[in-house]
């Protein structure tokens, strides 16, 4: 459709004729499941249900490898993944600032529809509301989802055992740095956004290990440092880190060295940690390396004690020092 | 717990330890049912499912008869019900402006954990942003629903008939108006928000008359008139309305007056809409009314002929005019 130069007013998020004409005809030429109602109508499936939400103030709003769009699908179905289940149906919710090109709002909807499209989810019911000039800020996007867990699995901090082995999908940082570098117009070279749904990926690693696949858990906000405190906070565990064994692209460490960033501390949109049982990580990884998604994965540790909640990092000089949570010197808006 | 003057900080949002620890804490002690993870793990229950989303952008975020909180809870609670749905999971997601004070976000959450107690629902996941001052407004919230409808039971419009009657289960325009007073500072007396949550008085009117109801929605941004609009474009079909009939408080008829806003298109956040088929309105006026929350509820129309849409209001003084949707002169962030 040709919006020109025709921005988002205030009257679009009334609730009345605008909102109900080019609001409803631009979304819905997207959105092609989502209904009138504002409840939508779901066939269950076999299992439990997941339920999971996600807003997404990412700035800026387009970014090499995605855009907001993208993104809010990717990190709700990842989230889904991320406990087992297949994820099938999204919500969506828009809070527009007034102002914002159509253009621009066409854009993201349309990446958001084929972001879902290519995931294998509906998006069934949504929400737009549009706020005042400096209230703001272009677009936020609010997405929730639900899927279904296989009877049987279960995916659980809870889970996680002296000697379970640690993987990450892929090099980390990728997102995290990609972000900030658009946003302050850096120029670093080589950078785009990891942000990708895994839930293929997820669900083959699943198949091929069944219960010995403890927990996934993707580490975006903190990157994959704060996400290993977070889990050995939950599992009192020890978490020991080979740091060679850690894939960072080039020019991801590059970067973060110029800006005196740790990529660890980064935020990644398309990667997920798994802890397996011993014994199960060569396995692991020889299943996720079989997919595209996969190929730069790595064992990256163990659990070495359980009882105190902390994470050593073997570094590559031989030496080990406490990785902590991210504290301070926030990346705000990375997702 | 004790905030002092503490405020919302970027820090906050950074997905480290300050989002884990503080807000992590001050949340948990509310909404006690939020796990650690990002997705929920629900058990199903039988029936379709019912999904639901709404972002919440109110201002001002207190206001006589509730707050951004409990409104969050009653908007998603009632979109469930409007399908019929017995709704049993929400999920909160907040987007924060740097500078909130933490007494407020603790008041809020507060108000939304009860308000969900009250309406027999549970909060199942959560997500929490923050945006930096002057991109966002004090705290938006985004709620999603989850509900179970019985088998048979199908609300839609597509289901109205001619002859159908129409009900309203309270008196109009309360909500808006309250919200409006409150922003302005108009001091206007005795206004107070209708927000409550209508799943107990549909399952009850749904219960007693079956597939006699045809359909049910709240008329929410754009209030009656502008719902009643969009119903006879779903149906096709010409509503005739006895404005003699329409119930409206007279504080909320004054207030309005002085504004030169008509009551019809104020929005109501504790009201539903009801269609049921030819014969059976005064049954259902009866059965609305038997419920504390109904004590006000009102036959106010019909639905003259199908094929085209339209809403006449047959005026106090014998004449009739077109009632069309709310255009222009929004009346912004009354939800």
């Amino acid at each position: 459709m040709a919006y020109g130069n025709n921005i988002i007013t205030l009257d679009h998020g009334s609730g009345g004729r605008a909102t109900y004409e080019l609001l409803g005809k631009l979304l819905r030429t997207y959105l092609t499941d989502v209904p009138l109602l504002d409840s939508a109508i779901l066939e269950p499936k076999a299992g439990k249900i997941a339920f999971s939400t996600d807003s997404f103030v990412v700035s800026p709003i387009f970014f090499p490898g995605g855009d907001i769009g993208s993104l809010a699908v990717h990190g709700t179905v990842n989230d889904l993944a991320m406990v087992g289940a297949t994820p099938c149906y999204l919500s969506v919710a828009f809070i527009l600032e007034e102002g914002f090109p159509l253009v621009d709002l066409e854009r993201i909807v349309s990446s958001l529809a084929q972001a879902a499209k290519t995931a294998g989810v509906k998006i069934t019911c949504g929400d737009t509301k549009v706020v005042p000039k400096g209230k703001g800020d272009k677009i936020y996007i609010n997405t929730s989802g639900v899927g279904f867990v296989k009877e049987g699995l279960s995916l659980h901090p809870q889970n996680i055992a002296l000697f379970d082995e640690i993987l990450v999908s892929g090099p980390v940082g990728d997102h995290g740095l990609a972000v900030l570098s658009a946003r302050e117009n850096m120029g670093l070279a080589g950078l785009k956004s990891d942000s990708q749904p895994l839930n293929d990926l997820v669900g083959l690693l699943c198949e091929a290990l069944g219960p010995q696949v403890h927990v996934l858990r993707d580490p975006t906000r903190g990157g994959l440092a704060t996400t290993l405190n977070e889990l050995a906070l939950e599992a009192s565990c020890e978490i020991l880190l080979e740091e060679s064994q850690i894939p960072v692209r080039g020019e991801v460490r590059a970067g973060a060295d110029i800006l005196g960033l740790d990529p660890l501390y980064l935020a990644c949109e398309g990667r997920f940690i798994a802890f397996v049982a011993q014994g199960a990580g060569q396995r692991a990884l020889e299943v996720i390396k079989s997919h595209p998604k996969g190929k730069e994965a790595a064992l990256i540790g163990k659990v070495v004690s359980k009882g105190e909640a902390r994470v050593i990092l073997h570094t590559a000089y031989g030496g080990k020092r406490l990785l902590g949570m991210l504290s301070g010197e926030p990346l705000p808006r990375i997702c």
